[in-house]
């Protein structure tokens, strides 16, 4: 079902319309009023006969004509009678502002569900409840209290009121961009933020969607929207709530939950998501995406009127990884023939007051670079739009002709330019010829090398989802295999919760999945029959349901070379399983061949509270233990996506070969990854996967030890 | 000398003075009138009888008055023959303009050394080459054609002209703070930048000082002077150059050098100094340090009027290490008897719109907030300043009142109190009134996460400061050994850069660093009287100054058990090493006891272009090689300083023990840092030193390997 009946609402009822000025109940309808909202506003409130002019209801049952939006802006007790009543006229949405539900807990989470039946039950899709509202821009439907918000082409969804307010604020103040859409998501009770972003996608009017969020509650369904989103328009996106501290605040704040903050990134980033981190970026990457065209490489130009503009940007955006590369020498010849001798014509660009009597020069040297094959796209840096301040007023003419060419040859060229400029306060008149071309200006140096990288990484989004067979899917259809489920089940059947190491790694081979072949040696003579057959070197493990942590057992011997070393294994092992748990259920030994020489590496899954099942890769030993040094990819995960997680881990190197080692086969870690992925998929009795070590030869692998945690 | 007669100069010579109004010969006094300088000015050019007023002089010597200070607004090539006029004349200070000397190398670079020469015999110091000027805003002498630069407590160092201009446009705007000083270092031809701080360390009505560098020429002399700054003081730094093209773009631009990023930044740490990596931070934090009393530890509240700045805020703090403690039960209280039921009382606090109809509470909860003893300052996010817009006019008399109680209040608590608020840019008047009661007040969040971060650093650096004996020094007075320096002075005489191991470890040995004890042996049968001596297993390696590379030319062997293992291990390293490098010099082998258990790291030594000697550490094996996980510090290094190293590399809990190992000897670590600088500065012949592996038991470490390479 659409939300056309919320967002484009041809007739709202206002319940617990107020003549008190300091009420949502008042503040609303006089809001509506003053902006020139298109449909009809119903008051509705038993007590009052007319409220600022409008005729006011007992109910909205009194009401003859249709309606499609009710503004519920009474207790949180009164919303579940209100709703039943709205359901019987027929509106089609409602946004409910009261808090006292899902965030406290408890009751509150008791009554939120209560409502969410009833809206469910009459037909009404709902935002909220403990939202600030929403806001249609265009036909004036402002829902929220908060006027003159400006109008563009940005939708704005947020779990915080208040940073809408900041990031509205900016806009009206630094910009001449805004907002076509305003919606505090609250609780999320009915509609999630991936309905949303739907919509918006569908939306003609929105160029860009701007998040706020502290806890998803659907992140699965949000990134399979967010990867199609992608497609046709970018998402930015701030997630709060990464420490413990914030976390907190955000569960008491919009009773979000914050889940692993490394899964969280990881995953916005395979849909294609471009994240923030710093509040005071979320409105400037917004901008700047709604309205440059894209980088299509990492490589762009420097131009700045002073050395130290150009060193710090050329630190920080090589810090960022986009690439200054070397000019043409055409580039250069031109460059030279109108910037002074001992102008710096490599990249960053330093014109050494070059610029000084005319500050149009900058839009000659655009003009050039920007015809650069090398040059992707440009950013200045520096004083542009301040000549004529700081200097001789004659120059603010100039720097306006500056930027009128500028303007029009980011739309010629289709290469982006941002820019930086220290005058930005002042708001001279140059700069706010600059934002009617669609070029943004920001004050902070840093913050537009940010909207560079972000041009850059949308660009490089696109054409990765353009090349690739699809998006994230929620699932990718993996079957159970019949013996695979009769092992699950078979455990489950004796009361266990973990699967032996033989099972685990049986369940893995039906599955394609190359594992070592191990015999469960049930007495010594097996075991020696077992080592004689395999021969070579061999291992043996302890195999009891009631052993988890073998080596702790003195469950483990490795490099048995003879005979003589397994029997005595064989019994070392069972007598010291007897003593570390006396009474254990002891089924064996796993007799196995000893791995070849390799690294050790790990792949785990686990359950994510927001984005459901992951899988986890990282080199083993201390490198992950101390370090963290691991990466994270939400199921199911492609062979594809797989390789881009082995790169990401900073000690990817070691994979390559160090030390004079060889290179180890990251093929066969990604075929791994993938199959595990396929694995949980089929199995949703799995709780948790641990392949740990796993070594990776030169050639293929050997999972040494398998570990497998069925949900309760 | 003292810099008075620049800073104070009670008259200027503008040497180079013009009617043309486009040169600085002319800007230069015409600023010097308008900005009402107290002392004389005198236009020197040869073709001019009169300038703005003036008499003009054909040179300074027909000046009959004394002249303190000389302005040279003339090329290059003119400089030297002014300069040595101008030491006729007595003159004590010059301010050089012009480009074209050290920034260009070559040609430059000699005519640099020139007027430094003539600069030094004629008694004159120097601003410069290459300078944007200096301004000594208390007495209108500014000489760098920039008006209305606010005047305030800040001092102002910079290699880059436009970066001034940021700051000092960005102080005018958005700030009630300004500058005392500005100096253009240039090329700090001859006062460097210590000189200039030590000037501003001693001078009163200095707070803070503020510097951009993008290189340093006398890098240990900064050092040692910064950390004498500190103690009354503090300085923020940018340092820029970081990067490859940035670092090339700063030598473009100032000819300086850039150094290892990591040795500098960590050589600006231990010198106190509050280091900034985004130039949209400096003048904030330098504005904050000059203003508010520091955070005397690390744990702050966060008063927020809405979820989604509190927990943004929380992430960001966090992100810092700086801590949200619990409040005192007495907190809560008073504070749950003005805020509404639905706000949250933990840290941070959402008032939940417990301050919308009386924003004055904001100074209610500061009171209470900085009377809790765990309580040490106080970030306030939001909308503070914009509730009279936002809301009714009315609520802007209660924000002044808030801004006047809260004033008062750091005043009396001595506790910092920073502001964020989103209504920065609409200039209220009680935002104003916050920064006349020396409370700043940011539009970002983060900058002002930023600011509260280093409150605290700076004031951790003052404790540690006072409690440590005391700061940087060039150096310790290590003096060397006579035998240490025979070894040192044979290989040298023998045409040897590079000491042999045993050489190297006798070095260390002198100096009470306890090395194995190893033996040479010159055949077979000393080998094996040598191993038998030593006991337990042994370890042989080739000794041969023709071979750098022991493993490589197969001249390592480990673990021999035996007589037999000794004598076969003998044959082969000998035998290996003649077919590696047929015709060397082989001096036997050498025999050592097999090194315990322990966790490997390598300590090293070498020469910073800025800092001169520096001691790295790290762990050995792929974490150095792969992740570059290391520390670094200037020599000299205390042993204090030392343990600090050791904790500050990230996968330092290794060395604290891990899969069920021991700790191992960390306190023999730092002892051994600390030895290796002193031979560093006993010995300048060291060029670089190499201690790898170093193998660290759980008590004492034993040095594997040492290399000793010497200067040219």
């Amino acid at each position: 079902m659409s939300l056309d009946r919320i967002f484009k609402a041809e007739s709202v009822a206002v319940i617990g319309a107020s003549k008190d000025e300091t009420k949502r109940g008042y503040q609303t309808i006089k809001i509506l009023q003053e902006e020139k909202y298109e449909g009809l506003i119903y008051p509705v409130n038993p007590k009052e006969k007319t409220i600022l002019g409008l005729k006011c209801y007992k109910s909205v049952l009194d009401i003859l004509e249709r309606i499609d939006l009710a503004l519920i802006a009474t207790p949180a007790h009164t919303v579940k009678e209100i709703l039943e009543e709205c359901g019987k006229k027929g509106i089609g949405g409602a946004v409910v502002l009261a808090g006292g539900f899902g965030e406290l807990g408890g009751e509150g989470k008791r009554l939120e569900e209560e409502i969410v039946h009833t809206a469910r039950e009459k037909g009404i899709r709902m935002i909220g409840p403990n939202t600030s509202g929403m806001i249609s821009v265009a036909n004036g439907l402002n829902l929220v209290g908060l006027q003159n918000v400006p109008h563009g082409s940005i939708a704005l969804l947020t779990q915080s009121g208040n940073i809408a307010l900041t990031l509205i604020t900016e806009a009206a103040l630094k910009s001449q961009k805004g907002f076509n859409y305003y919606v505090g998501v609250g609780n999320e009770a009915d509609i999630k933020f991936h309905e949303y972003l739907e919509y918006f996608t569908s939306d003609p009017d929105t160029k860009a969607i701007l998040i706020y969020v502290e806890g998803l509650r659907e992140g699965r369904q949000f990134l399979q929207q967010a990867s199609k989103t992608l497609l046709t328009k970018p998402i930015v996106l701030l997630k709060s709530g990464r420490s413990a501290k914030g976390s907190k605040s955000a569960g008491s704040h919009t009773g979000a939950l914050a889940g692993i903050s490394e899964v969280a990134s990881s995953a916005f980033k395979t849909a294609g998501i471009i994240t923030v981190e710093h509040s005071d970026e979320m409105f400037p990457i917004a901008e700047t995406l709604s309205s440059l065209p894209l980088l299509h490489e990492s490589s762009i130009a420097i131009l700045a009127d002073g050395g130290g503009h150009a060193t710090i940007a050329a630190d920080y955006l090589s810090e960022l990884g986009i690439k200054l590369p070397e000019f043409e020498k055409d580039t250069i010849d031109r460059l030279a023939a109108i910037l002074p001798h001992n102008a710096s014509l490599a990249n960053p660009i330093d014109v050494a007051g070059g610029t000084d009597s005319n500050p149009a020069i900058f839009a000659d040297c655009a003009e050039i670079l920007l015809e650069d094959s090398n040059i992707h796209g440009l950013l200045i840096v520096g004083l542009f739009g301040g000549y004529g301040i700081r200097f001789a007023k004659k120059l603010a003419f100039m720097e306006e002709d500056a930027a009128h060419r500028m303007g029009k040859l980011v739309n010629t060229s289709r290469k982006p330019i941002v820019l930086h400029s220290l005058f930005n306060y002042a708001k001279p008149h140059s700069l706010d010829l600059l934002r009617y071309y669609n070029i943004p200006v920001y004050d902070s140096l840093e913050i537009a090398c940010k909207c560079v990288e972000a041009l850059f990484n949308y660009g490089r989004c696109l054409k990765e989802a353009n090349n690739n067979t699809g998006h994230f899917q929620l699932n990718w259809g993996a079957k159970a295999i019949r013996e695979g489920q009769e092992i699950i089940d078979g455990a489950l059947a004796e009361g266990r919760k973990v699967l032996l190491e033989h099972e685990a790694k049986e369940l893995l081979r039906l599955h394609g999945v190359s594992v070592s072949v191990d015999h469960l040696a049930r007495n010594e003579e097996e075991a020696v029959k077992m080592a004689e057959e395999l021969g070579g070197e061999v291992v043996m493990k302890i195999v009891s349901p009631d052993i988890l942590h073998k080596s702790d057992a003195g469950g483990v011997r490795l490099k048995l070379k003879n005979e003589q070393e397994v029997r005595t294994a064989f019994k070392e092992i069972v007598n010291s399983a007897v003593e570390y748990r006396p009474g254990a259920d002891i089924k064996g030994c796993l007799v196995s061949r000893m791995a070849g020489e390799g690294v050790e590496v790990i792949v785990g899954t686990k359950i994510d509270e927001q984005f459901g099942p992951v899988v986890m890769f990282g080199l083993g030993g201390i490198l992950v233990e101390v370090l963290k040094d691991v990466s994270f990819r939400v199921i199911p995960v492609s062979e594809r996506e797989a390789a881009s997680m082995i790169k990401e881990i900073k000690a990817s190197a070691v994979l390559d070969g160090v030390r004079g080692k060889p290179p180890c086969d990251k093929h066969a870690i990604a075929q791994l990854i993938e199959k595990i992925s396929e694995v949980i998929e089929a199995y949703p009795a799995i709780y948790e996967m641990d392949l740990n070590p796993v070594i990776v030869h030169e050639e293929g692998l050997t999972i040494v030890d398998a570990r497998i945690i069925l949900s309760k």
